[in-house]
């Protein structure tokens, strides 16, 4: 499906959520949900999950609601899900090796298809069946197999080097989880930076409000 | 600083990333800088720069714009970063082990105190000097230090029951990793659930708007 016009990256940002939300629904057989129902379990108001909707077409009817699992594919198919994205690891440390663990990424359509690292030590070996390469046969890795998404979780040094070379080799998407924000176009690649404190200040914030009106109220 | 009327959650999940980029401008010795050179950065309008900053009081000067220094230190304290959240990590796992390396917690306040795990093979070592505990001494540990946050990355099954725990012992937050959704309000501890695949989904949302835009236009 192509879209008309450019829909906001905050709708956009929306859109897993609802595609969780749906799949837990689907997971509890429940076929068809109002725009109210779905708007209590979710705490976003009705009236906005319409408006986020009606971006992509709708996908509502009067009277009925939203039929799950219908809305389940779209929200998948507009995020390009069915493409089966193949995906790589570059750095297996610490978060690579939790992210090459994390079970959630193959269940949303994300295959990991190898991982690649410069340490001799971990080179030639796997994780979850998935084999750890030396990062100096990427490039002839990339000429067999199909690479659509790497996931950079290496040392702050390092980042642009690597997310340059990742570029170079025509691989569409960079998920970036190194310390250092990629915000040059690196060729054709699509870059979504990881910000992992962000929702841990997020959390700070709310402590704090609650704090705040717990000594206002005398709690 | 406390709110009189109630900040939408929108607003509040851009504060981070205000911050992040005032960090990054007093790194550059920029004390000073207009809602436009702002935006710019940013790549979110003046307008919306304005509006969000407006929900806390302002900040900004007409004709001069904001203060680098001064607007940080704001942020921060509306985040609550200056309580310096004294944080444990439940579950030493891959993700759990990451999260105990990743620099950046320290940097923007959160101090980690503890680790707790139920793995005796662990229990007793150490991550980058923080002490691995066992998980069955969380409450002596808490009797005698003070914790705020509490850092959940335990497996699927374990989740309800040590969040239970946490909240029991008056631990005012909690940052989910465990792949399980907390939504019930376990007493009066704020959670906040990280969705690590949803950065992935918006990924693949803009790859797959890449692809079909490139496809009409026959690139």
């Amino acid at each position: 499906m192509s879209l008309k016009k450019k829909v906001s990256m905050a709708v956009v940002r929306r859109l897993p959520r609802y595609y969780r939300y749906l799949a837990d629904l689907l997971k509890l057989d429940i076929t068809r949900i109002s725009s109210k129902e779905l708007s209590m379990r979710m705490g976003i108001t009705a009236s906005q999950i319409r408006q986020d909707l009606n971006c992509f077409g709708g996908f509502g009817q009067q009277g009925y609601g939203y039929n799950v699992e219908f809305l389940y594919n779209e929200i998948g198919n507009i995020m390009g899900l069915n493409n089966r994205y193949q995906t790589i690891i570059i750095g297996s440390g610490h978060m690579g090796k939790a992210l090459a663990n994390y079970e959630n990424f193959e269940k949303r359509g994300f295959k990991l298809v190898g991982i690649f690292d410069i340490n001799p030590e971990v080179v030639g070996g796997s994780i979850k069946d998935i084999q750890i390469y030396h990062i100096d046969t990427l490039e002839e890795y990339v000429k067999t197999e199909r690479v659509d998404i790497a996931i950079l979780s290496v040392p702050y040094e390092q980042t642009p080097l690597v997310a340059d070379r990742v570029a170079r080799l025509g691989i569409k998407g960079l998920w970036n989880f190194s310390p250092m924000d990629l915000k040059l176009p690196y060729g054709d690649i699509v870059i979504e930076n990881v910000h992992l404190s962000d929702g841990l200040m997020v959390l700070g914030y709310n402590m704090n409000q609650k704090m705040l009106s717990s000594k206002k109220t005398g709690d």
